[in-house]
């Protein structure tokens, strides 16, 4: 009785709840899965440990998990968007972990997700060799750490929404992700808006509300 | 020659230009808007003074004010979008400047638009008195300045994208908008994303960028 | 006689000496409760690590420890206070350390406590089913990290002193509590104060203060 | 109809609505006024300019001003708390504004007040030579810019409820009133509690709140 | 006598002494100004109003003035640096203030320059129209405000160094400069380095240094 | 040859170079202290950890080590001034570290020192308990972190200099010292000055300079 | 009888009531001086505008007023210190007028001032060309803005105790004295201690009671 | 295929692909490596750990190390700029990670390299002992934590560009490094830039690209 499990949400929002697991005990991530999963609901667990994830394979064996998203998924009935697909850009290698969360947040809510990584604006060239996958986009979700440019110089290629998140990654003067955040809140390009600093679930589910209008 | 007016954004983006006015001359504004009406397109700028105003007034008959939002528009051709409304939501009164320039750019680009201002979370009957019009919208934006609480009850309250507006509106430890700013990132009602603090433009142009899905 | 125990506080101010634990050693911390215990006070220790406990517990076996809330306390003299209850309210289950360190002080202080705990702002239905509760208590503590828009939430309902408790729980734009302290300093409605960011003890504390008023 | 006046929160806060004078015009000043007065309510007006108060005065000749405190109040019905007296406390003489703002609140809804004004710890004797004054009150509301040392030093002396107001005052390194906001904030005095810099209305306000318990 | 004109530098350090007028009094910029003519050197001083301007063109007769610049020069004797180009390229039109200024020290200092203003990343086929002019040059001054991204995006397409100048330009979450301050410090791309906020004088100034190389 | 071990100081300030052990390795402390000590110096290292002293001590039998200063003394040389004591406070218990590299400090430097421990303002009565030790000395040192109050009060008590040493004590709202460092720069005691952050040496230091005067 | 006059504190601490006219009317220091005066005190009146001096020169007519320090100053009784001089030095001319309160303060504390203004490290041989004067005091006040090295630089040349005073002076990233208040914070240079951004006076008044020992 | 490694990079820029080894695996930087030098092309990695290293090595023999750098470097074919050497400067030994990285960086560009190391303006006599080595260099690198006081003296100093590293060595008020960057960014002497925190490769990469010219 820790944690009130809100499985009217399923109807009241049209997804199942989220479980996020970080400052939850391995024994509270277990049962609140459990909770979710007896209703036939399907799962969606972020920021999982690879222990939290075999503790709940344990218990529910369909359980998957994505280890560099940290995500933690079981189907219990199928859900699909037939809307086009969802982007997701990253500026370098290491955001792909935040984008990882973001993506498998957007499929597991039905989405067909197609990833573009490490084609940030310091090699622009590399964004434009992806530009038809990124233009073809109904939503895309721009991740990046550091500079944070990407977001803007993606808003200003497309004319769908862009989400942009903001990553902890980097050092120095990016304050642990500050930097990235500032950049993004003032981008010049329209139709671009941002979420937390590595907040993939929130971009990925953001995306699919978007995607399934 | 001094600013490179983009015509073909029309085009491009399905948008015309947008005239920022903000650290502009009268002369600037005026020869910008003529620029864009000159080519047959709608004209929408923001951050207007009184005195920019008449002056465009002046060369080009059709434009509009709406003093409260600062927002000049120019209606050369119609532009309808056929798929409900979108909701703006402000906490207090003082964030109606906000709010207007929001709602004035969500109608300049065809979107039908509903209000509800002074709703804060402070009195929360307020909100519930109008719950049937913001749990309506396809989209609603939520202006709040102080502690910016109300994207995250809003957001909470819809399973509708949430486009929260951060206001500069207060004093003391709200820092020029930096704690509605945070509060806004950090809302845990999933489908809230955030733009820059008093950009009622940019939500009203992403508001309808989504509503048009 | 490294530090100076204030004996007489418990004359002065109505209430023990409390032992703050955190930066001091286990040795310093068995040493000041022996010494509070010694003149009949009762002890109440805060911050204490489950070695502490252990150690304290060795010396004096009427010792209790309440693990979450870090607190441990001997209770040698009845302290009782007639005047209602304290409700002690949490956004998120992860705020639940800081509440039950402000709900074992009131305790501790004589006071009855009921809590409410994970009924955070983004599903507001959680808070109005324990409305009751809530508003019949004399003092409200207010427990949430993140958006910290609980206290102004409940500020809104109650027309009892709000005593708001920014926690450092989140990521992010959270900047260690920040953003919860901000909003709650921020609140528009009347009747909240705030206390430092994860100061449960402080909450409990001026809580048992106005409640015995 | 451009603000939600709440007649209601009389009866359910027990306090007539306070009207927020910042950033409103004079003539929606009047005009909230005038609403309340109607009713029969109490009006208490803060940081209301002179011209306001003038135009107020013109149409409601029961209003008075605190200049200083930047108050307008109409009496309609007496309102009185018999449990003793608040103490309001400043540092120094510039804080008197913040100070005034409260003390005007605090009488408006029925409370002795007594004050104490410029005894900032930088001169200890004379925070002494008024000990009787604040140990007698039942709260006590410390004002302070600049270091903002006083809350800490007069939770220190007093077992009752300590309201902390920083103010903007000072200049430099006090960062528009960040230095006493975090000073006391992180006060070791208990009991003490902070409400957002400059805010003396929010002062008031609390310290009646629990001064009628 | 009341500040050390230093003539020496002239030989020093290859540049004549530079007049920064901010905070200084017509009469002391005049002064200096004379002081620095009379040696036979050419006088560049930055920040300088219209006044100012006025006040030195009356005493020294070859003084010219750039009023978006805010710059006064005078050429007492021919400097040319016969190296190719330096380019300034801005990201909006409201940073050409801060560009002008760099522009007008880079050539006062022998430079050739050339200009590609409102270029900004959110329009990015506007950078790439001027990419022969940005390629060719042997120094790029990249200034932008709000979102800073322009240096990234330049620095990945060139291979000389590329001072970047944070403007003030914008509002809310661009803090006075400080978003594009940290985005620049943050740049993936290498060959970037940073400047003050504002501070054209100084990249055109360094820049002149490397072109000279 | 890694450092410049500087053995002029000795003759050109009055004092011996002084080890600032953080971030060197054992073996370079001990190189260090080594070529100092040859001369004939004597050696104060400060920050120094339990393994460095067991290390210097093997090579220089003569070593003294205080734990909890943290701080390694050879006296080769006695060094006495005359004149009076120097003082040093803290607030809390937890500041003792901080306090002690300070009094080591002097007291390297030939100085009396006589302390006076976990006074804080919260409990003032403390303070006066100690107030002929403090006032009787010819500079005072005040060591406190959290609100940092001590300073102000100790300053307004006594017509000597008051060097303040902000700690990084503490947690919350005290932001790693930054709260007790802006309060103690925003004093309105006169007399009172600021060094870094839990810097005892530089304290110890300034305050043996001041002495010798 | 708004303020409370510490006409005792001429006594106690050896000087005479400091007043600091920043936030008060021109009536409060007019009385406020008369009442100093009166006793036969000297006056010194910080941050005093040329209004608030001729109204205190309307009443009493010894006084004299710096305009650039801002002070107003009236002696009724030499003071007079025999210990030598404190030196004031400058890094910009900008920094004259918090130099200038220094000095004032100093002077009117009894002590001999000698200044070396504009001397910034920026241009070090102007520093070295007054190094004697530097060296020659007995206390160094250094003032700075902008990058504000100065402090250290001086530090490093003398063994005297340095009062670094950082000032507002600049622009940008100096946030109002930030940067060079954290650099003075920070300064390896022993014996160097800071007081608060364009604390002239509480530079002057510690540099004469350190003189005075 | 997890990165996109850009061979082209060597003929578009002049250099070949630079790894950035912080949060990568070890893996991932042995197979970027092994991609590059069989392509033939030089390899510099950075931030790079001892494990990382030993793993490149066992695959490609010719890798060297610099542990306090963290460099690993692999020369293919032999680079050599004939242009006079690059001279990098510390402040103190705790900033020679931060230079060594630098100077290996601008090494394997092929520049000549002299280090003056331990030099800080705390002891200003350490700075001149070594003038003509740093006023020998076609571009010199600063490298400074706590006060960043060092680039300022330089640049005054030289006539030739200053790349201005701002290291995150010290505690308290440095704020990780946030007070040598401002400091930097408000350097008074003209000719300075600056990198991020502790980027020394941004510093050599920079210095070797102006040093070709
Ligand atoms: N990675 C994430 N970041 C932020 N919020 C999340 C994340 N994952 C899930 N959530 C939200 O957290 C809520 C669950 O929080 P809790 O009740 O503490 O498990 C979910 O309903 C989501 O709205
Ligand atoms: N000086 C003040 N500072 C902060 N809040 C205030 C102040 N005065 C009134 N309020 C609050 O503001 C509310 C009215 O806000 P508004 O609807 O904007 O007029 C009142 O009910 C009070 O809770
Ligand atoms: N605890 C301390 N905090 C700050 N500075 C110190 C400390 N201890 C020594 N120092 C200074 O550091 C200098 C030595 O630095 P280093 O050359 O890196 O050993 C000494 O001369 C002192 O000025
Ligand atoms: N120490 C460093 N600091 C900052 N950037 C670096 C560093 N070392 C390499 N880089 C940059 O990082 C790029 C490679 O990033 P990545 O693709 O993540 O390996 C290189 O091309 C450099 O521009
Ligand atoms: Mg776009
Ligand atoms: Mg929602
Ligand atoms: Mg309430
Ligand atoms: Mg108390
Ligand atoms: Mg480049
Ligand atoms: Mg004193
Ligand atoms: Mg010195
Ligand atoms: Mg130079």
């Amino acid at each position: 009785g820790f944690a009130k499990v809100d499985n009217h949400r399923n109807l009241r929002q049209g997804y199942p709840e989220v479980v996020f697991c970080q400052s939850k005990t391995v024994e509270q991530v277990v049962a609140i899965c459990e909770n979710i999963a007896q209703k036939g609901n399907n799962v969606l667990a972020t920021r999982a440990t690879p222990k939290m994830y075999e503790a709940v394979k344990g218990k529910l064996s369909k359980a998957k998990y994505n280890k560099m998203a940290r995500v933690i998924t079981i189907e219990n009935e199928k859900v699909r968007v037939d809307k086009g697909y969802i982007a997701v850009v990253t500026g370098g290698t290491s955001d792909m972990a935040v984008a990882e969360e973001a993506a498998e947040t957007a499929i597991a809510l039905g989405n067909e997700v197609r990833t573009v990584y490490d084609a940030g604006v310091a090699g622009i060239h590399r964004l434009f060799a992806n530009l038809e996958t990124i233009q073809g986009a109904r939503v895309v979700i721009a991740v990046a750490g550091m500079e944070g440019a990407l977001a803007s110089v993606v808003g200003g290629l497309v004319d769908k929404p862009v989400i942009a998140v903001p990553t902890s990654v980097g050092y120095g003067a990016n304050f642990n992700g500050l930097s990235a955040l500032l950049t993004m809140l003032n981008s010049c390009s329209s139709g671009v808006s941002v979420v937390n600093i590595d907040n993939g679930f929130g971009a990925g589910y953001l995306a699919s509300m978007i995607n399934r209008m």
